[in-house]
This record gives C-alpha cells, structure tokens and sequence, in this order.
C-alpha cells in the first residue's frame, strides 16, 4: 500500500461541507467514490480539517492508501476526470506511512472575503458575505493584532465545539482592501468550530464602529460566546493552505 | 409616464438570457415581475442589447416607462429588495422621452475572461473559460489590434445573425494579465451575435501559436466565419458598460 497525500481545490456551495453523511452529498464523499473507481478499491480519506456546508478551499490536504500501479504525478488528472468539476484535485505526493493529515498539520491559513459595498455584486454571493455599511480597515486591521499570539479562544468558537482544549495560536492575521473587496487573512496552528467565521464577524462591528478594536482584548479574556460578534456567512470561507 | 434608465448587474448562470421567452426564467422577465409588483401596472422593459445564456452583466442597461410617485432615487432598494439575488439594480435616473437603450447607444465594452492554468478554479467555472495551453499575451495583444477600426465583421458573427449590416467599429481591444487570469476587454460601437466570443476564440488560437497574430487580418478580409476561432462559452463574458 502506498499512502498519498492530495491538495484539493473546491467550491462548497452545492455540498454538505467535507465529512461524510448518509445520502448528502459531501467533499469526503466524492473523493472516495472518485477514488474507488479509479484504484479499484474502497479507499478511505482522511482531510486536515472538516470544513462546514458552503465553506470553500483552495488546498484541502488529505491522505489516503492505495494500492495501484497508477503512477503519483498521474493521479490529479485521472481524479479530475471522475471528479465533479467544483472538486479539483491540485497535487497527489507519496508520504511516509506515519503521516496524518490532520495532527501533522503545523499552519492552516483560512481567507475570509467582504464584499464593501452599496449594492451587491451578484457573480460573488457564493464567495463573499455582502457588507453594506462602510467598513474602517484601519480600525479592523488594529483590532485583528489582538488575536495574534496565543490565547484561549472559547469566545470564539461555536457551541457545538466539541474540543476540550480551547487555547489557540495565532500567528499573523492581515486585511487588505482591492476596490470593494475586503480579504481577512489568517494562519495559526489550528482552528476551532466556526472560529475564523466568529472572529471575522467581530471585527466587522469593529469595522462598523459598533466596537473598538481593543474590545477584541477583552472578548477573548472574557471567554463568553456571547460578547463577540455575529457568525458570518460560510459562503466568504476558503480554507486557503496547510502546511506540514 | 416618467421614463427611467435602470443600469444593472447580473449572474447570467441560471438565466436563459436577457429576452423573454415564454415558461423560462429570463432576465428581462425577472426585471418586468418586479417592476409590475413595485410600480402596480404592467411594465415593458427594453435592453440596450440581449445577451445570451450563462453571460453575465455588470452594467446592462435598460429603459421602462413607469406611472409611480416613488422617487427615481428609491428605485434600485426597492426593486433589489423584490428580485431575484442573482440580478441587481445599481442605478436609476430620469431620462427623455425620445431615449431608446439600444438605439442610442454609443460605445459597449465587453469583457471576456479566461483562467490559464495547469488545474481550473472550481469557484471560477461560472465566470471564466478554462484554458490549459499556456497562452502568449504578446501574440494575442499584437493580434487584437487588428480588430480596432471600422470593418465588415461577418466572419466574426454567428450563422443566426440576422443583422444585414454586419460592419461595425472596434475603439480598443485590450488584454491584461493578472496570475491565471487573463481579461480581455472590447470596446465598440456595437457587435453582431457571438461577435466577442468568436474574436476571443481567434485570439486563443494565436496564443497557443496556432495562428499568428497577422492572421486576424486576413479572417476579417476573408468574411469567412469558418476561418475565424471557436465560440467560446458563454460563461467567460460579461456586458461591461453602455454609454450614451
């Protein structure tokens, strides 16, 4: 058996987010029916991360073992022509057999996008969350540095987050602004249940001027859900790279 | 009766086109429902110009004569606030009686896009023509000039023109590169049926060296739609501005 690890691109507006579920179509379970019919066996793969229902990515990592004479740069194209065309396959590399996709994962940097306008652009409301209000990016981006560093981040995570541990490292969290759209970008060591989204949500009413950018300090000492802002849309979500 | 200019946005994805056509959704037809449920009264909605299935607009223009008291400035809320999310108004404003959207119309910029690269975007299908062939930029630029000026186009429009009168006047035809993304963009007095998707389809071709760019002004001398490129699809297009 070889293992395999694969970068995978998607648009999640028609599935049920990246893990399996009875009947729904989801990431998870495209990729093993593409796999099955490719290799010839119930294949198993396993993702570095689950993402939510409309919920993007631009390099999803996920391992699987196969047993085939298929050679590895072979195997995006040959995948690609199973595949739904919103799944594309970007990369297949052999790794060792210890790796994990998931625990091994060191960065994950998550892309985030605002559409600041008056009125909405209609080709990006799959990929943006549409903001009317003007937004400070200044105001934002001073706010954003608070989550840098690591901290417990209960505040920020969904109530159905099912991890114990809460603490999260954040290493660089920047927003950058091109005409009408506002990019929030964020790597850390790992995220928990809608966290990005919560954050994202945050530091708009920052943007907004309903908060202040050091009111971010206190939301996150104060562990209460309820203090931070609203869960944007899954539709501005990509899962953008994982690093090993 | 006031007469009023709309400029509006649209994903043409689920939309078979601009013009009504009985039982299909249309963007026309989406345009008149919402103006008879704002306005009260049956509306007639005439385009600056139609565009086909799956073509996109950011700056469509449209004319409807209306017998309301709502000010031309709460127009566009209150017509997004009833259409469909895929169709957007931007503006509206009061124009003469004897305006005419397509009849009137001086200059029209299209733009085309295409994503060069090893693997599509699965989010960009909708709004982009996937091109593997790495293409050359230079040989498409030097080839587009050929199209700016005054010239009988009629190898460059589709076998179901209908139009006698197949000279028109190309202003600029520019085409930029940004990563995989490669926008070319038209500007004319007007264009025949499929006219910018075949001019782009001539282009591809140089730029995977298939023609060369001096070829461009022996089609057009040619009158010949079958010495010309490919129709590319419809996906890639958007009706960028009308000026009057």
């Amino acid at each position: 058996m070889k293992q395999i690890m694969l970068t995978i691109s998607y648009d999640g507006t028609h599935y049920y987010g990246w893990q399996k579920q009875d009947g729904l179509p989801t990431i998870q379970a495209e990729l093993e029916k593409a796999c099955k019919r490719l290799f010839g066996h119930e294949v198993s793969i396993k993702g570095s991360g689950r993402t939510d229902a409309g919920v993007h990515a631009r390099g999803q990592c996920a391992s699987l073992k196969v047993n085939t004479p298929i050679p590895v740069e072979k195997m995006p194209r040959s995948l690609n022509n199973i595949l739904p065309k919103d799944i594309v396959v970007l990369d297949a590399k052999l790794v060792g057999e210890g790796f994990h996709p998931q625990y091994l994962a060191k960065k994950k940097t998550y892309i985030y996008k605002v559409i600041n306008s008056k009125y909405p652009v209609p080709q990006l409301w799959n990929y943006t969350y549409f903001v009317y209000t003007p937004l400070d990016i200044e105001a934002m981006s001073q706010g954003a540095r608070h989550f840098v560093g690591t901290h417990d981040f209960k505040a920020f995570c969904s109530s159905k987050n099912t991890k114990k541990d809460t603490i999260r490292s954040i290493y660089s969290f920047k927003i950058k602004q091109d005409g009408d759209i506002i990019t929030f970008e964020v790597c850390g060591n790992g995220f928990l249940h809608n966290m990005v989204r919560i954050m994202v949500g945050t530091l708009i009413e920052v943007g907004k001027g309903d908060m202040k950018p050091d009111d971010i300090r206190q939301i996150i000492l104060s562990k209460n859900r309820l203090k931070a802002g609203i869960t944007v849309p899954a539709s501005g979500l990509t899962m953008y790279r994982v690093e090993y």
